[in-house]
């Protein structure tokens, strides 16, 4: 039998973007993609449900499983721990399911250190296209108001260095279209496809 | 002014595996992409069109444009001279437009010396996808025609090293909205779009 792992694929971009609004609307959608879901210490809101949302814990609980490593990423916002359970990841990618994670940009960097294999994903704001499309074009604005935004838009372009694929979102539905896309063609990527393929043959020979 | 040039989009594979079928199907749908047209030297079929199907030119004309270099690769089949035109392609990825060949392997293989950037798609058969499962999942046949069907396969996959992706043309419509995404995703590549607005970036501070 011939394992053929998921793809990791990491959703991430500035604050404010959008993240979470694209990763629903692609989840409302038909998709084979699995949604690792988070771990917080932070309480429930009204209508969250514990395993669906988050997974809720208590603080002993998740430094705990810090101290045993069961956690591929976590940090502390505003006095509550959140963090990406590692089982879950590795059990679903090695059942041959893809997995999707929605994160900030320093735990994508983390998940990176430890999944370099994954397929990271940077969501930017249409004010930087636009930013773009207004430089190309020869837009005018006042100097200062441009000045700031490109201090701005330089910042975000060096985080996309890390990513291998860079999304707009100028529409949610847009947003989530190119997302399936990148899924179906990673499946198609060579290197994946023809090592798959060489497994197989190799399994045969050495059976036969 | 910013040039973003399009891409070389590239579709090949075996020899009878569907690639003419699937390009139609492609180009009937809503596609940005512009198809370049080979050229030949054999005559037209009833109801085929110069400039649509192929541009016909006589065996003259054709050895002339060899000679200066104006196609970017040719081959002679039964006779008859076939060739890509280097003008239309890099004309049309100059203008930023997306440019799709649909072509032999051997020929495949001579555009990507000239255009490494180029995105290569190789189009494999439903029944080397099919010998894979059946491998992987211990089906049972005669040993002589899985040792046939295994050389075979095994030249293939040798032949798909070549290229980026890997398309199994097991219905026409999957094969299609694949390269769809492909296309999609590749407009997405960090590389390309992070240069994209770096550019647009330093062309503004050297104007400033």
């Amino acid at each position: 039998m011939i394992d053929e792992k998921g793809i990791l694929f990491i959703l991430s971009g500035p604050s404010g973007v959008g993240k979470g609004t694209v990763r629903k609307a692609l989840f409302e959608q038909s998709t084979n993609l699995r949604y690792s879901i988070s771990m917080t210490t932070r309480r429930p809101r009204e209508g969250e449900v514990d395993g669906v949302d988050y997974f809720f814990k208590s603080r002993a609980e998740f430094e705990r499983l810090i101290e045993q490593r069961q956690l591929i990423e976590h940090a502390e916002y505003v006095g509550n721990y959140y963090g990406t359970p590692k089982q879950y990841v590795e059990d679903t990618l090695n059942e041959g399911k893809d997995v999707f994670l929605e994160i900030e940009v320093q735990g994508a960097l983390k998940v990176r250190e430890n999944f370099p294999e994954g397929v990271f994903v940077f969501l930017i704001p249409p004010s930087l296209e636009e930013l773009k499309d207004r430089i190309v074009n020869r837009g005018t604005e006042t100097e200062d108001k441009v000045k700031n935004r490109l201090l701005a838009a330089k910042e975000e372009i060096e985080m996309m260095d890390a990513y291998d694929y860079v999304v707009v979102n100028d529409q949610v539905d847009h947003a989530v279209s190119k997302i399936q896309s990148i899924v179906a063609s990673e499946h198609c990527k060579r290197e994946r496809v023809s090592q798959q393929y060489k497994k197989a043959l190799e399994a045969d020979q050495h059976d036969a």
